[in-house]
């Protein structure tokens, strides 16, 4: 199938660029009789929302939502529930002086290459504004999943460019612009201050978790259920490399310490990430992403125009200094839909969900 | 559509257990017309073959492949091409003991409470075994990418365990049994002595390329092309973590230096490892993977029986103690693969490839 | 994947209900760079339109449609084309009366069973109304073969109830509300006129054509083009057969008789329809649909209300008494979006498409 | 996805030509903890086998089938289920004079058109003899459907050539080698002995039907239950046209007598077919089929050879005169593959089935 939509039966098919009338999604084989109106996905919209601190894209938009169809009565019908935004706060003139040129590191390059045309205004479709749509589908699948099953989906900052962020606590992640697990964020504000200052741009490392996930989601092959975690992670604009649980660190573990043991009041640790053979196990879904500096920045760089020849480019326009700020209520939704997906799909072939033997007890950190 | 096919346009249907009668899978989509014979693909499967050394399993599988259908006279003609792998040497008594417990880190536990039944037999279908088919199938891919635009692709190990291994020269990879390459591998043979004679298992990281790229390969979302290679690749057994150029480094680099400046004569640096917005620039395409160590060792594990009583869980028969070591032909597969299907989704929506404005240049290291 | 979308590479995913504020779809996979405006859209959604003679529903919408994406500067970008349709004249209150009890022959009966709650104004989504995106899309696919190769297509009615209509030129059909392929209309009015007295309604035959279509488009198995034609048209709201070429007549008919012969100068007959063993001939494509009378009348029905309960169903509202007046144009465009589907299938894995050896001669009739 | 897939949650890829080594399918999303064996399989298989009658080919087919994958210890284990069966009685040297030209009304042309390559021997992957997999796969549908909810599948031929065949009972299906529902078919016989005389062949109708259908099947738009009987049915070798209920005859009906009305104890007629808005009913499933004249005879024809040249083509070999009379358990099979697929989709959106409130009673006839 086409290459905009995503799942095989929870599917969400994305439309939109960042500058034209609107965006939006359209959401299929959504459970029916749920209870849904639009505050229950303005509030993750709400979330990833630009123009909320100074350390992000100043884009004035209200990310408003309205849903088309597939709610009656304030009730879920089974039919494709649309969901569509607005695009209010364009400044497309910023773009003129970039249309016949290619930023480093952006989609330009590849998107003219590819089509033969491409949408210049805010990135077209390679913009981060499309996860909006994307938020919005997932605030369905959560809310379906924590009814059904009690799952529940969380993310935050782990590091911010160079700067380890320690992890204190969750409570913290909603207090702060950076989604960061600790109480004081001074440092950060003072470093994004600075890098802002100089024109230039930082990555950041974000960790997404699960809790609550029934055990036995995921396909033998090729659908696995830490693919298909991955397959989602890495098409998240920016994301450059993906771990589940260990991850890298896996590499230099033996065997005696990576395999998770188990007792029978549950497993006694996390190293898994909650994935064996692509299935879940029941534990937290553990994952952590790298995510890339962003490349719209106004350093000068060393580019190319549409004809080969070089060129400087400095982008103007309103772009976020660190993606990564805005990510986590992203990923967040991203592994609710594969989770939704995987939850559908196993009641499909095995019916309902089986309780583990053993309960599960074991975090990750 | 269900969990066990692979691709869009060119699909690869894998099917077969470990210890059953055989192994295989059907290739669906491949263009007609291209001369193929056992003998192309027993190559690669050769390489992936186990028995070659004393650091992998002892299990004497020739994986001799039979083409069942979609060739006519030497040459593809469009249809489905099946390809067949009888199992030959099978010892299933040595899992007698296994099949009413769990093995930490491995997918009994999960298969076990995904289908409430399964096969323990070498693992059944989680076994690595599995990768057999998506290697043979992968070798019709890279044929047909090799003649149609000159791709290539390859991959070699860069660290063993906590060994770093340095990079020398792709030419030493295919001398020696661990795909590392350098020249002297002494270091890594004793390791594994040490290793196998601990009863342990150890992990690798896993280097994968592919040159000769065209440029515009991916889709807009959700189906880019660095999500589908991330895909594949957590979807092989053991896999932890994939990185795609900079990877996590990408994380503390500032934006002035992640994105690739380009000249005329080309892109400057690589560090989007040939994917920009999803999208290949037609530079190397670059991908890292983590490898666990393996979950079937001898040294006693701590884990639960399928009642949920406390066991000691010993895993006899015969293991590869790295399945990183065998890993590096299958990482070229599955890349050839999801470099195969986008080629033909490319061709579907945009007609032939075009070439880039500018010629590419840089690698990545 | 889910339910409400069509096709594999030119995908057309549908929302949207009878009375919800609207309806809509989103079409990924179109090529880039071809031209492409609302003007080209309504053209066809203005064919469908209801409310244009007395013979259809009064209900008034001017099923105007807006382009939300995937067009940029008046040309495709290759990147989804979302379509919204405002719905306008809604009068909800009408299906009050219905929203407790089933109507004969109506997906009243089947939606309740299926998803336990269902949205009862003007048919919900099962409405006829929902065939709108699908012309808008059809709309989309046509431009591209046209422009690309020349490909056309028509439909008109042949049957009206038990009134055959012969055939005497496609001229005819865009002069009468009925697409009758006839001057005189006279006996088509009266019969209409004297249904809609009698409080009943009536079915009707449609026959689509598409000329100029390429050889070889269609797979082996099971993705056959007439299977795939078949599959839009009996998927269309009333449809209860399809037929192909010579259809249920090929029955009596001897193989010396129904196998078209060949001469260099092309085909002798085409009871083969245009298709062969799945695939494309290159002659015309003949298909041809019955549609059943309509269910939503309003001489009185004997049934049972959601408890099982007998009840007697009158459905007042505004309905077409022949829901095949409108259906030609709808048939047009899902043959159209078939054609399309596996015209980008087959360039992704033959390359451009071959042309016939012997040019196509033979028409239908 | 590629073309040789059917389905979406229970899927069958198919693979094999007629005069290959081998033909068979790989059947995946078969639900776990069902008893399977070759016998299950092989009954159906048998029913569809040539060679059983003088008036089908006398190719001499023991289509023994093996299951390569998916059961242990005689239950399936929910991984995918390979099935294999070898060609052991080609006689290919009797295509040596048709592979360079092209019998009227076969695919010949078509596949060499799309293609540019074709395996001529046995028609190669066009043949008939791929529907033995499809028979296969249907026959797990069928044992899990049974069990499940006690679905039957049935089919019989109603017309011969021109000869209408009345419906006595399905008691006599089993007991002539027309699969007719009659007990006495000495006319039939007849008939074919002076078909084949006369070097001749003929067309078929072929009824199927499916009893102990759950309510609820079938998705809106576009994947309807009905679209679906009618995609599988018109890929079927052969196929001309589809009917479901009372189909082309509902064209002259008129609404009052079309709709089925309901009673508290039922359906008071089913001219609908048992699918309404393209969802289950829960009445019988009544499907009707047109199935073309063999085009491979040994009367001269008129046609082209592969360089456009006039010439005169008589196929010899071994061939059905009417392939409709192994169409019953073919037809039965495709319908329970459908019935399947839907659900699985059903239990995977909206959980277990509901009983509809009515009982069903009325009968197609």
């Amino acid at each position: 199938m086409s290459g905009n939509t995503l799942g095989t039966l929870f599917t969400v098919t994305n439309f939109g660029e960042s500058h034209g009338p609107a965006i939006g999604c359209v959401i299929d084989g959504c459970p029916p009789g749920m209870p849904l109106s639009e505050a229950d996905i303005q509030i993750d919209l709400d979330r990833r929302r630009p123009g909320t601190s100074r350390h992000v894209t100043q884009r004035n938009e209200p990310d408003a939502v309205e849903i088309l169809s597939g709610v009656y009565e304030g009730k879920t019908t089974g039919t494709p529930i649309a969901l569509l935004i607005r695009n209010t706060d364009q400044r497309s003139k910023d773009y003129g002086n970039i249309a016949q040129s290619f930023r480093p590191g952006h989609a330009d390059y590849t998107y003219w290459h590819k089509y033969g045309i491409r949408d210049p205004r805010g990135g077209g479709r390679s913009s981060a504004r499309l996860t909006a749509p994307t938020v919005a589908a997932g605030a369905v699948a959560k809310k379906w999943l924590q009814q059904q099953y009690g799952t529940q989906f969380r993310a935050c900052m782990t590091q911010l460019g160079e700067l380890q962020i320690p992890f204190e606590s969750w409570d913290h992640v909603r207090s702060n612009p950076f989604f960061a697990p600790v109480a004081d964020v001074a440092e950060y504000e003072d470093y994004m201050d600075a890098l802002r200052k100089a024109g230039d741009s930082c990555g950041a490392r974000i960790r997404v978790q699960a809790t609550g996930v029934p055990v036995g989601l995921g396909e033998p092959l090729y659908d696995k259920l830490d693919a298909d975690i991955a397959f989602v992670m890495m098409g998240l604009n920016a994301v450059k490399g993906v771990e589940i649980g260990a991850g890298f660190a896996s590499v230099a573990q033996r065997g005696t310490t990576h395999g998770d043991s188990m007792a029978p009041n549950g497993f006694m640790s996390n190293n898994a990430g909650g994935v064996l053979g692509g299935i879940s196990t029941g534990q937290d879904l553990e994952v952590s992403l790298a995510i890339k500096p962003t490349s719209s920045i106004i350093s000068p760089r060393e580019s190319i125009d549409v004809h080969g020849n070089p060129t400087e480019v400095i982008t103007k326009g309103r772009h976020d200094p660190c993606v990564g700020i805005r990510a986590a209520p992203i990923a967040e939704a991203l592994l609710a839909l594969v989770v939704m997906d995987h939850a559908l799909r196993h009641r499909a072939q095995c019916g309902d969900v089986v309780h583990a033997v053993a309960p599960i007890k074991a975090s990750f950190l």
